[in-house]
This record gives C-alpha cells, sequence and structure tokens, in this order.
C-alpha cells in the first residue's frame, strides 16, 4: 500500500515510517506521477486545483485523504468520489498558531498598535496613546484585564486561545450551537446572542465557512454590539457582512475591527475595508503552518488499517 | 494626621478609610493649599515639578511620600529632604499593564503586524506574510512557540511577563544582578551575557534606568545578537546605545527593534530610529496605568502608623 505525503512543508517522514505502508514524497503543484497513481492515502497540503483534479480522475484505488487545512475546501471541491474515498481535516494542526495570532490582533486592537504605527510613519510622537492613561474605563477596548471577550465559534482554536485571555484578566464566555461548559467556560447557544452582545467588549469570530454562516454577523447583530467594541474575525470571510461592518466604522458605531480573513481574498482593490477607521487588515496569515501533521498522519493511518473510524472525518 | 492623595487618578477613597488618618484629595498641577500644608503623607500621581518642588519647600511636616510611579524620579529630583522624608514607590502597580503591552509587543514584532499596516496603508495586500508559511523556521523570529526569550532585568514585571510568554511556548531565560532561579525561570548574571545574548531569538529589556545601566545595550553586545533577533524595550530609553541600534538595524545585523521607551522622550524629530527598517515606536505607554494603588496605600499607611518598615522604599 502507498502513502503520498506533500513536499510543501517540512514532515519529520521517519516519525511516521513502521507501518505496512511505503511512503512516497510528492509535488502538490504537479499531476502525480504515474507510478505513484496506485496510492490509496494522499496527504494534502497547499495542492494545486489542477493538481487535485488530475488525482480525482487518475487514483482509482485512492481511499482516504488526509487533508492539513483545517478546512479542506479544496479537497471537496475537486470531484473525488466521496462513497469511495474518505477525507479527513486537518483540524487542530492550527490551533496554536491561530490563537497566537488572534491574541496579537486583540492586543494591536487593546493597545492601538495600529494606530501608533500610523503616527510613527507621519514622523509623529501619539502622545495621546503613551504617557498616564485611565485605568480599564468603562466604555472602550484598551486592554484584556477586565474585558469581556466573546468567542462566537467555540471549538479547539477557542479552547487553545481562552486560557491566554484568561491569564491577561479578561472574562471569556462562548457561543456555539450547543450550549454548555467547555474548558471552563460558559458557552452559549446563538439564540442568547442578542442578549451577549450588548456586554461584549470583543467579539471574537471563529465560526467555520458555510451556507449556514454567511453573514452570520450582519448589520441587525453588529447593532447589537457596544459602540466601542472590536470585531476579530479569525474564521472565514463569508461569515461577516463587510458592507455592514463597513457602514458600522465609517458612521463610528463600533470601536474597531481586526480581519484576518474576508469575503474576498486578497482583500479587493475597491473594499472600504482598506480605509474605514480602526480596521486592521491582516491578510490571512493566522493560520498556514501545520503543528503535529505526523501525529495526525499516524494516529489516522493506525485507524485506518485497522479499519476503524478516523479523526477529523468530513 | 493628613493624608494628601491626588485626583490624577481614579482612587478608591473609602478603602483607605479606617486610620487615625484624615484624607484629603489634592490637585498635583497646582500648589498645595495652605489648609493641607502641614499634611506628613502625600501620594504622588504624575504631579507637575512645579507642584513637587513647591511641597519640598513648603510642606515641613512632611515625612512619607508614596509614589505611584515605579520610577519616581520626579519626586527624587524636587529636592525633598530625604532625611526627614521617606519616598516608597509604585513598584509592582505597572506589572500586569506593563507586561500586556510587552506582550503586545513581541507578537507585532513575530506577527509582523506593522509590516501589514505599512502594506493596508497603501492598499496592498502583503501576501508574502500571509497563507502557507514555514513554521517555526530557524533563523526567524515568526511566533513565541519555542521562541528564545531572554528577559534582561527580572523583576516582578518579567515575573508577570514569563507565565504568558512560557503558555503560548516561549522558552524564558533571565538576566539580573544575581543568578538563581525564579519563579521557575533560570536567571543569570550579566557576566553570562556574551553566552546568552547568541542564543537568543527576541530580547527583552526591562532594565531601570540609572548610571550603570546607561546604554547597558551598546554595538558590542548588539552584535551578539543573531542577525535575526529582536529587541524589545519596555524599561528606561537610556538602556540601549539608540545610535548603535540604529545602526545595527539599517546594516540588517538585527531583526527588528519594539521600543517603548527612548533616551529621549517624545522621540525627537531627527531621530533614525523613525524609520529605520523593522523599527515600532510606541510612546511611553506600556504602563502609566497604576492597578491597585489601594492596596499599597493601606499596607504602608498601617506600616507607616505602626513605625514598621514601609514596602518600596527608595
Amino acid at each position: 500500500m502507498k502513502l503520498l505525503y506533500p513536499t510543501s512543508l517540512k514532515l519529520d517522514v521517519q516519525s511516521i515510517e513502521g507501518f505496512p505502508t511505503s511512503l512516497h514524497p510528492y509535488d502538490v503543484k504537479k499531476p502525480i506521477p504515474e507510478d505513484l497513481i496506485d496510492a490509496e492515502v494522499l496527504v494534502t497540503w497547499t495542492n494545486s486545483a489542477d493538481n487535485l483534479k488530475d488525482a480525482a480522475q487518475r487514483m482509482k484505488n485512492l481511499r482516504w485523504i488526509q487533508s492539513l487545512a483545517a478546512g479542506p475546501n479544496d479537497v471537496l471541491a475537486a470531484g473525488f468520489d466521496t462513497a469511495k474515498v474518505k477525507v479527513t481535516t486537518g483540524s487542530g494542526l492550527h490551533d496554536h498558531t491561530v490563537a497566537e495570532h488572534t491574541l496579537g490582533l486583540l492586543l494591536v486592537a487593546a493597545r492601538r498598535f495600529y494606530e501608533m504605527r500610523d503616527y510613527q510613519l507621519q514622523g509623529r510622537w501619539p502622545a495621546h496613546l503613551g504617557g498616564p492613561q485611565p485605568d480599564r474605563p468603562a466604555g472602550r477596548f484598551t486592554t484584556l484585564r477586565d474585558a469581556r471577550v466573546l468567542i462566537w465559534g467555540f471549538g479547539n482554536i477557542a479552547k487553545t486561545l481562552t486560557p491566554h485571555l484568561v491569564g491577561l484578566g479578561a472574562q471569556v464566555r462562548g457561543v456555539a450551537r450547543a450550549a454548555g461548559v467547555r474548558d471552563g467556560v460558559e458557552v452559549y447557544a446563538e439564540d442568547r446572542l442578542a442578549e451577549l452582545l450588548p456586554q461584549t467588549d470583543a467579539l471574537v469570530m471563529i465560526l467555520p465557512g458555510a451556507a449556514s454562516t454567511r453573514h452570520a454577523l450582519g448589520a441587525e447583530r453588529i447593532a447589537q454590539l457596544p459602540d466601542h467594541a472590536w470585531v476579530v474575525n479569525v474564521g472565514r470571510g463569508t461569515t461577516i457582512d463587510e458592507a455592514a461592518l463597513a457602514d458600522a466604522l465609517e458612521a463610528g458605531r463600533l470601536g474597531g475591527a481586526a480581519l484576518d480573513v474576508f469575503e474576498t481574498e486578497p482583500l479587493p482593490e475597491g473594499s472600504r475595508l482598506w480605509k474605514a477607521p480602526n480596521c486592521v487588515v491582516s491578510p490571512h496569515a493566522a493560520g498556514g503552518r501545520p503543528q503535529g501533521a505526523e501525529g495526525l498522519i499516524v494516529d489516522n493511518l493506525r485507524r485506518f488499517l485497522a479499519g476503524q473510524e478516523l479523526r477529523n472525518i468530513v
């Protein structure tokens, strides 16, 4: 049995060895070579659309694709026969890196590092941002200490992010499809949003892209946030109605927005978000660095060979 | 006995009551009013130089000044008779806020939020900073995970900062006058710097301002850092030789510098640091928000009345 692994990231291949499976590197931007076309397992990372389309047509023995992406939209769109081919995601491999970036965006917002940069580029000292400051003033988001952070989309990334926020003194609550206490955080169902949003200093969105999450944050829910609240999005761009967000920012009805994802990426030249006040544009940089891929591949390969259910199955 | 407290910050005065001491608010920017001039205790925060000079001359009964600043240089320069007047600092009141800002500067550096902002202001998408990235590449500072962070000046702020860095996966070591293990961190004496600096991805400086710390980081020690290392300074600006730092940045012999303090503040118009590559200018914004001042005042007032040694004595 053959497993093909991508050369588009550095894998410790030795730690995957020891199974009755031969391991073969492949180039994710080119067609699968003829001598590898009979592989049963394909690990994907940043494959080109052509590569995946070609693989879907030519790899007749393929039974399992292990994507290293959190959301393997590329694989799902390539035309694999999903009756025969199982697809598993890289969910969990991006938790640390996305959590770190999200924490960074929250601090950029609270500490106004973006505004300091604007001043620096003009050679001006932003005196109003330095020196003696009011401590934790009501109605402003100036620190994570005592800040009310609401995480909408409370999965693994949120669980990784939360301890950092709590350590800095934030009060964290979650929103997810199912309510309950997770890792010590009170998680509410979405029908409680109207009550939760007005009590929020920073809303962190980590929703997946799907028809059901499209424009989850629209004009109505933005209006339920306090005027000083920040919106941070590290999930998918489609989950925010960007026109409504730009309206609110331009009207000063929001503290700001720090966005790592957009409805269209790269963010189009004509987008109002480039210049909207207190809008921070990050180029889908939160993830993109899978960590611990070998462990997931080994675990799932063992399950695959034993005929057990795979982890992270789509 | 009279205690004068400043109106330049919001204090919960009720929590200081209950001592055989009358509490009186005063304006830190004006001369002390005649009816308060006989006070024995003065709490200071952002007092004007004139106010302090006037107080030093006219407050003949003064026995103790509780500054809320971490470094009460203003009080020490005002001419109080230190044989008669004890001075205590606000050390410890700024730990959380300085630690948060320092963490923010480290993330701005690692995640290159300053560079993203430069692109945003030009309406350009910084594609090289987003999408798939190498994970923890050697010889670059792109994440706190596995980053080697050296904190020079390992006091209370460092102790507060360290758990956040460790939580994000950093390897933290300290440098201080006295070696030893503090809060689980290996702290080395300064004579080990030549060995430690080459093993550093991010150097965090939290040194106090003093003759002995002037230009602690000069050309020679900067040259001992790897070319990709970042320097973060939240201590005092005088501890870095800014000309040597600008030289290194301009020559690409350092990853970057994120500075909250400067030899002269505001940073003078002619400083090369404004435009040096990968230099982030923050306007002395890390502290400036004393937290828990009431607890320190109460504790020291109790000690003062009992004739015990005061906390944070200069």
